[in-house]
């Protein structure tokens, strides 16, 4: 431990320095802080290269081939790409390797997942986003050196390499490989970006609860990776195949999510997310200065959507972040997260609304389990779930139906209160158990727990003309018609006490002909993780942010 | 000027009282502060109607049928639509009104583009986007009564009604409306929202520079509305048809460069926005309190897409809103606009990003002139100019060739400086005049002008692997190939003077195996505006914010 020591040393001269400093002395102060610093982090490497070679990753230092090899140029580092030249060379994806492809000779570009030296021989898996194939070398002579066979065994995992060889087909069947019908028969190797000692392995942060189960029953202890060492080095954690197919989901989420709107006459617009005031009133709001004055993030685009409306752009949805200054830790909160958005005018009921998201979400999930269908099962090999139950026309029922329904079953509820996450949950049992369907509508919520912008039934003005949207017995949608008349919005305001100043041009904004409208905001994060039957909204956002974490 | 008396005299009231004030004094302040406020606020109302009785507007007093009227039910206001009930009426589209359906009864929900009552008859026209049509209505006691023509004629403009009438063929087509051949003969008209006194006419906001000329020409001086009053109003300047046209190309903006690049095999992404420490650095940073630590706004999705290739997603895309605080006020900058941001792994070199780019933008134009011909037209009406010139294969030139053909025509240009506005427009100028294309490439930057995550070039360490892209002139895309390697990388932050350590995840997300990648960052904004011809970024940015300008 001799670099804890230097840095202590340092330190230790840092405090006798504790006088008048000169310029020199300054410098050396300087100078010797860079020491401390270094020799910290040469302790922090040692003992990282201590704890990989215990899981027996060997470093990467053989990088260039031996001197007398004849054949030097089939491996050794790449020098650095830097748009030097465009040559002819094609690189082939690892998915593309096929058994129809067999005695071709191809360049693939991929990860060393893993890598296997033994003596004359050296085998490596190459992994490319969820496709992987064996590459297999032996010394020859004539292609392979026993130099680049200890090259080739001495490259570190997740380094990025090119491989040049010829498709085989294997003797059996490869074992854990996506491309198990084919073997590349190595001819040469050269890596592209080396890797230094790895947080922890892919392989590690793939493995499924079970799986480490099944073995800890067996007696083995598998190593598992925490949400934190994940999250803190989210580039690694991101290529397991899971993750992989989760962004190719979340991608899906979105374009299905416009594909249907737009073929509903919607057009996608832009709302500004730099805000003077509070977007929606209340506490969770990030605060900044705006050039000299203050200024807040959107809580969501509610206002400007609206405005929208009252612009005349008649159907228009926005996807774009939203900002909530919430300290709560729970496994559906974020403080940053992709709203989906829409605000339509209607004729005469929120139900016309209603309409278009059931349309939309029926042709979202029919979407993802068609064209998504590949990474659902990825999804489901680390993290098994079922699939969701939903029907070709959507169920409705009202907030009271709901109500009477827990009341049956027992449950002790409020009929013009809010359902907590537990209702919320038992509701959505019970609903799967009569109709069954783990996707449905609950609309006419009570009027004192939506928002002021809510429009209050006529019939009943105890209840609204509101809507919330549950998957598995979770919200992930809020919506309602909104009151377009300025005269009763600023009415309702007052009545819930907020600043009316510092919305006054949202509130005129209703004052030179508004359309009756209505709308809602969707979690994108939230629709993916209960599509997926995940338990952690963390799992679906790329680099999410709580209360405690702002990176990376 | 009562108003303005009152509001002097409660403020003289409050004067007086500057001493010890009782809990009784401070509520008599309090109220006479109310009511000062409220008697400003008559004084403003009273000077806006004089204003718009000026402009010849009349107040829409008449909102109910006249009691003894038997036809009371083919009009009046109709009561707030609060989702009673959902009826089998079925509202058209104005546009739909064509000569086809002459005979139909229909029925439009509009606004009161224009109203003009004549004794016994009254005409209407009404609007819905860019679409008009013309509303007549003839006092004939079975269907139209006096007291209806009344209650129409006092209709305050912009207005949203319902009418109800039989569609018929006009003497002649009807000048200034888009549906000329048809003419809505009103059986029923009732108002669903009224307009207040409106600060500005439609009409006037939608006026060309050129008809203003024309009418100055003539002797008539014809109102313009000027853009801090427009942009305090947006919500009724963007009812112009110029507008309403340039937000539907906006929308088609983004579904073009999606459909392209999802086309590609990229995936959507969404970065977040709230980072620690400054996203690339510099002063342009909207800072922020974080749960008790400091944040910032990200200036650019860059670190968060390149730890995307870095987590092997391949090739990403991200459209979402970008934050700069800069104090400028030029024609093309906002402190936020949309970002429509890529990245990619590369074999070679940056020319497979420009390849992308190439069929991007091509298919986007093409797409522009195909899908939104109508909506150019409108803009064109307002904002006449010429069609964007491109070629069906973009010109790419180097960045010391671009500087030789503006030293060539007598530019005195540094071979290594940046190229401002100026020098960027003549180069425009030059390569329209000699390759016939508004839209071109410029590559091989020099290294000193570009950010430090850009790849030198191999060759000549004095330029860098990057470009940038022009429309008729103007900067809209940059980009490059990025460093890859995390030891250049951090020599090249270090030698610009970059804080390493509030970087060091995005540094360290290199470190693990980094494929060689580049991408691009396009402003949406300045893509609207350049191939439009528009000579503002305020006007194709929806909400628009300045260094002066956050609301609304």
């Amino acid at each position: 431990m001799a670099g804890v020591d230097g840095a202590a040393e340092a330190v230790e001269q840092m405090k006798l320095q504790q006088q008048e400093k000169s310029k020199e002395e300054l410098e050396a102060e300087r100078e010797a802080r860079k020491k401390a610093k270094a020799a910290e982090k040469a302790a922090k490497e040692a003992a990282k290269a201590a704890r990989a070679a215990q899981r027996g990753q060997k470093q990467g230092a053989v990088t260039a081939p031996e001197a007398d090899d004849p054949l030097a140029d089939h491996y050794g580092d790449t020098e650095l790409v830097q748009s030097q030249a465009q040559t002819e060379r094609v690189w082939s994806d690892v998915a593309s390797l096929t058994p129809d492809r067999v005695g071709q000779s191809v360049l693939v570009r991929a990860r060393v997942h893993n890598v296997r030296g033994k003596g004359k021989s050296c085998f490596l898996v190459l992994r490319q986003a969820t496709a992987t194939v064996q590459a297999a070398m032996f010394v020859d002579d004539q292609t392979v050196s026993k130099g680049m066979v200890k090259y080739a065994s001495a490259l570190p995992r997740e380094s990025i390499v090119d491989v040049e060889g010829k498709l085989a087909a294997p003797a059996a069947p490869v074992e854990g490989c996506s491309q198990s019908q084919v073997e590349l028969h190595v001819t040469a190797i050269h890596c592209v970006s080396r890797s230094a000692v790895l947080p922890f392995e892919v392989t590690d942060a793939a493995r499924s609860a079970e799986a480490v189960k099944k073995a800890a029953e067996a007696g083995e202890v598998l190593p598992t990776v925490g949400q934190d060492v994940r999250l803190d080095n989210r580039f690694i954690d991101l290529r397991t195949p899971a993750n992989q197919a989760i962004f190719r989901v979340q991608s899906a989420v979105c374009q299905l999510f416009r594909e249907s709107l737009q073929g509903e006459g919607f057009i996608e617009i832009h709302t500004p997310k730099l805000l003077a005031g509070a977007s929606e009133g209340g506490a969770a709001v990030f605060r900044f200065d705006y050039m000299g004055r203050p200024g807040c993030l959107a809580q969501s685009p509610q206002f400007y959507k609206q405005m929208a409306i009252c612009s005349d752009l008649g159907r228009v949805f926005e996807i774009g972040p939203v900002f909530r200054a919430e300290n709560s830790y729970t496994h559906r909160h974020l403080c940053e997260f992709t709203g989906l958005d829409m605000e339509m005018t209607v004729n005469e009921s929120y139900h016309e609304v209603l309409d278009v998201l059931d349309r939309l979400f029926v042709h979202m999930f029919q979407g993802l389990n068609e064209r998504c269908a590949r990474e659902l099962a990825v999804i489901g090999e680390q993290f098994p779930y079922e699939p969701l139950k939903f029907l070709p026309k959507s169920l409705r029922l009202t907030f009271a139906e709901g109500i009477q329904m827990l009341q049956e079953a027992g449950y002790d509820v409020d009929p013009f209160g809010d359902l907590n996450t537990e209702l919320e949950r038992a509701l959505g049992k019970l609903v799967k158990e009569k109709y069954n369907t783990e996707f449905y509508m609950l609309h006419r919520y009570p009027l004192a727990i939506r928002p002021f912008y809510t429009m209050p039934c006529k019939d009943d003005p105890r209840y609204s003309c509101s809507f919330d949207i549950f998957i598995r017995g979770e919200e992930i949608i809020s919506g309602a018609q909104r009151i377009h008349d300025p005269a009763l919005l600023t009415e309702r305001a007052e009545a819930l006490g907020l600043p009316v100043e510092t919305i006054q041009s949202y509130l005129d904004s209703f004052k030179y002909g508004a359309p009756p409208h209505g709308g809602c905001g969707v979690g994108l994060e939230r629709v993916v993780m209960l599509f997926c039957g995940l338990d952690n909204i963390r799992k679906t956002s790329m680099f999410p942010r709580d209360p405690k974490r702002l990176e990376p």
